[in-house]
């Protein structure tokens, strides 16, 4: 940044600026009526609040300060690997690689140990393993389903998304944030009622 | 939001979805190289960041979770008051009034007792008196100036702003993150040096 700053102060200062970058990477969920792409640095923030306001459906032993620093960050990799749209198998080729290098490069402009903390908790974030991360992912299926019931089918009306298929991709809400399930169910339903959402097709003959 | 939802939650998610209106509301800030507005969404989520990264210069006695839950709702009030702009004078008059009825109407959403956790977070970074005020006022002070100084000047070359303006708007950060305030003056004296900030003009002769 500049000379004469100190050096861990300087590493600290250059991760914040490069995460400025997050601003810029658009997502296919939408915002404010549709009126345009929801970017990931707000996207953080909106699953932030929600594990503020909804941490009473987080499975027991949830350390809630956990999943809001691990939510803050974990999106960060998408700076330098993009974002991969859930539906669509072909961007997800090589995604893994991609964001593996992606967090290398990113939480490696900080001071070691936070470096080490934040980069840990982002693969536990992709891990899904433990209770913290859990809940963490349900929220990060739950924000974009409001979005899109809210934005009267907004993505999945976009790219022609069945019910059947959001339905897999909510599933981790069962077990992250349980007491959600049925209200996710009930969403669902609704939003299939509504005409938001398409219904799964037929099943071949 | 629908029939036959439980109460509670309803509340949960029209508040969730009301906050959503805070990706529209923009700043005077720039981000990603000027190219466009910050938004008080994006800003909120970088500040929460700045707070897990820089906690070790808060003051003692500082809550970094306490701080995460005022920073992530600290603007919210902006959904119905907008954002007046810090060095114009002229739009904050009648501010602080707008700000606690736009604060009745968007915490009310929620169920009471969260209201009254989150009006009163709110409430007390308004008043910047506590040690977690102090370090989150700090932050807001922050982060506007390093987007500012990265990116040559920004809103404080658009505006005109002056180095004095800009070094009473962020004394709170002497307070409320006191080990950071060298590196403030470092990066303020920087900015004049680079022709990214004006000097004090001339005192009247």
């Amino acid at each position: 940044m500049m000379d004469g700053m100190d050096p861990r102060l300087a590493r600290q200062l250059a991760f914040i600026q490069e995460l400025d970058r997050l601003k810029g990477i658009l997502r296919q969920t939408r915002v404010l009526d549709g009126a345009r792409q929801e970017n990931s640095a707000e996207h953080s923030w909106h699953l932030a609040v929600c594990g503020v306001l909804l941490a009473e459906h987080a499975p027991p032993g949830t350390d809630l300060t956990r999943v809001l620093r691990m939510v803050l960050v974990h999106d960060v990799v998408e700076i330098d690997a993009g974002d991969a749209f859930a539906y669509d198998a072909a961007v997800n080729v090589g995604k893994e690689e991609r964001e593996l290098l992606a967090a290398e490069r990113i939480f490696g402009l900080l001071p070691d140990e936070q470096a080490d903390e934040l980069r840990g908790l982002w693969m536990e974030f992709e891990a899904g393993t433990t209770p913290d991360a859990r809940f963490a992912v349900a929220l990060d299926r739950f924000q974009p389903l409001l979005l899109n019931f809210n934005g009267q089918g907004g993505s999945w009306r976009y790219h022609a998304v069945t019910h059947d298929r959001v339905l897999v991709r909510m599933a981790p809400i069962q077990e992250g944030a349980p007491t959600l399930w049925p209200a996710v169910l009930q969403l669902l339903d609704e939003a299939v009622a509504r005409g938001y959402l398409a219904p799964a097709p037929p099943p071949a003959s």
